[in-house]
């Protein structure tokens, strides 16, 4: 129980958790709101009052999982716009966005997403604004501050973020979703792919 | 029938052309060897002449799929090597490359490997090797000669090429994977998607 969580957030919580749990365990279809509320030890009138069906429940759990990962990279994008040393930062950044994306539970919602995308598209949309999308505006936001201040030359910040994120993230999210491996990956990798995504980008918008 | 094949490629042709169907329409686990004879309209000795067990079979259709996707792109980048006008000629390869990847049966058979990568990693292994693998290793020769004649400025042409490709697919293969999309492309957001791959991979790797 979290300080200060109440008895219906409480409720709340132990229902998102446990319906993680089956959506990722079992996938979108298999899952009812029964073996949930089964699941969280709920009545199955709780889950309807807090969810009122399992595509708003699935649709808060994309939500919550990804904001979760988007934070950090909000907070280490904010402070990359007032860096001194590009470089380092773009590292330190790009590590935190790669190992925050390859968590477990991201790659195996993200397949699920994948699956159900025919069904239900509009979960993938969730998923990619949430994800790409929030990050992307955050570092578009640091790019355009540090080619004001000198540091970068970059015409087109949205673009360039796109092109950051995908030169770090798309070999390690590709292999992962096409090979089925849900471990984190290796720290030797993370850094490999970072290094070498921060060097071409730097190569071309560096000042 | 193509000319020149005789009764017995002719077969394995259509069971190859019924087994595709099949899978793409009805997923891998629901796809059984006798609705493919049925499907091809040989007996289910046919398939098993041709094809040992299902798993073969569907090896067959990934080499086969994205091998047909693959030729173009290797030609393009044969005769990348020898351009005089690399910009022009990055910009149709690229645009040839993401057409390829983008077609809906290609597509569809992504989906289709991704869900049942936890079972079956070494059909999403087959894919990557003849898909960014292969158009990666004709990219990368086609880079390395262009570094020789002092039009490209590549240190390493294998993870240059790995960026090209991912700098132009990324975005769209992604989409159409979280949003269930399976359309060719937009003409224009190809040409958009490949033009500004283009101009961040010769910022960083023009002379």
């Amino acid at each position: 129980m979290e300080p200060g969580e109440d008895r219906s957030a409480r409720k709340r919580r132990a229902i998102m958790d446990a319906a993680t749990e089956a959506f990722l365990r079992d996938g979108y279809q298999r899952t009812s709101m029964d073996s949930i509320a089964a699941a969280a030890a709920v009545s199955k009138q709780t889950v309807y009052k807090h969810f009122s069906d399992k595509q708003r429940l699935f649709a808060e759990i994309v939500t919550a999982t990804t904001s979760q990962a988007a934070v950090p990279v909000d907070q280490d994008a904010r402070s990359l716009a007032d860096s001194d040393d590009v470089e380092a930062d773009l590292r330190e950044l790009g590590r935190r966005l790669l190992t925050l994306v390859m968590q477990p539970r991201i790659l195996r919602l993200r397949r699920l997403v994948i699956a159900e995308a025919g069904r239900f598209p509009e979960l993938g949309l969730m998923f990619l604004q949430q994800g790409v999308g929030r990050s992307g505006r955050a570092l578009a936001t640091a790019f355009e501050r540090l080619t004001a201040r000198g540091l970068l030359r970059v015409d087109d910040p949205a673009l360039a973020a796109a092109q950051f994120s995908w030169l770090i993230m798309s070999r390690p999210i590709n292999e992962a979703m096409l090979l089925g491996r849900h471990d984190p990956p290796d720290p030797a990798d993370v850094l490999r792919f970072v290094d070498d995504g921060v060097r071409m980008f730097l190569k071309a918008y560096g000042p």
